[in-house]
């Protein structure tokens, strides 16, 4: 396919290997915002329909726990849907970087939000993690008991789902060094 | 003072207005990189400072709670000290690109360690918070108790150190982008 420069004052030489690095370097971006994606579309899903009635029996009730019980996994599953509907929505622009080679101005932009996306999913991934220690462990000095006993299937899900989000995390940080290198070589 | 060009393959043309920006956004970026440092020490200290003795009036003993008791509030003093010592350490490198304009390739190294150091920064801040908000409120779900009626000061200090953590990483953020912008115009 023809590269020409969209954005002014940028020239587009083909054939030349810088640019075909720039090209590998946007074909790797594409596919970590693709893997990106789906880790946290997997992650706000497995939190999201975590859900688990146990029978406590003494007082002869159910006890229903969910992820919006408490407001750190609600904000994990918020934070992980908009980064998934960021990532999916950069995909096209991502794939506009492969076929129009140079185009610093925008890619500045496309970090900026990718920053920002990183903030918002470490965030998340990070408050949940420390309830889910809480809820394995729990706190002796704040006298907060450990609820895993109860909830076991609960608390494995809300582990797991904690994985595919810090993956995630982990991407968007070699998405915005691999812009780094696109706008180094461009 | 002259620019020199240290870097094979990178040229310095002074006196042009796109070199002049350089120089612009990379004193941009020294007084960022500065403040996240003193940001990041601030949260550190006054976290790490925290400490208060209450009495127990019923069982007459002391309850003595500092930041070690939460494993969350000994990361948040580890990261914010771990992420002070690098800004600290990056600023001679920072001002070297005031004095030497173009140097792209070792621009990306800091923009990866910058990256890290946001995903760090704000992970503990926001496992702190989670901490901050279970201390206030409490969670009924849960059955954790709020602890903040007893711990009053203990309370105030850790939450108002988490304000400079969360300014630091929206600093280091602002500092990933003026990277990005350093090195497209270079």
């Amino acid at each position: 396919m023809k590269g020409i420069a969209g954005e002014s004052g940028e020239t587009s030489n083909e054939a030349t290997p810088v640019n075909s690095n720039i090209n590998g370097v946007a074909i790797l971006e594409f596919i970590l915002r693709f893997l990106a994606a789906g880790g946290t579309l997997g992650s706000a899903m497995a939190m999201g329909t975590t859900e688990e009635t146990v029978p406590l029996f003494p007082q002869s009730i159910l006890l229903n726990a969910k992820y919006s019980d408490l407001p750190m996994f609600t904000f994990f599953v918020i934070a992980n849907s908009v980064a998934c509907a960021y990532l999916v929505f950069s995909l096209p622009l991502s794939f506009y970087y492969i076929i129009r080679r140079a185009a610093k101005h925008s890619r500045i932009v496309l970090v900026t939000f990718d920053t920002a996306m990183l903030g918002l999913v470490t965030a998340g991934a990070s408050a949940a993690t420390s309830i889910v220690y809480l809820a394995h462990k729990g706190n002796v000095n704040a006298n907060w008991l450990s609820i895993c006993q109860q909830l076991d299937s609960f608390c494995e899900r809300t582990s797991g789902s904690l994985i595919s989000s810090f993956a995630s995390a982990f991407l968007l940080m070699l998405i915005i060094i691999s812009s780094a290198i696109a706008i180094s070589l461009s």
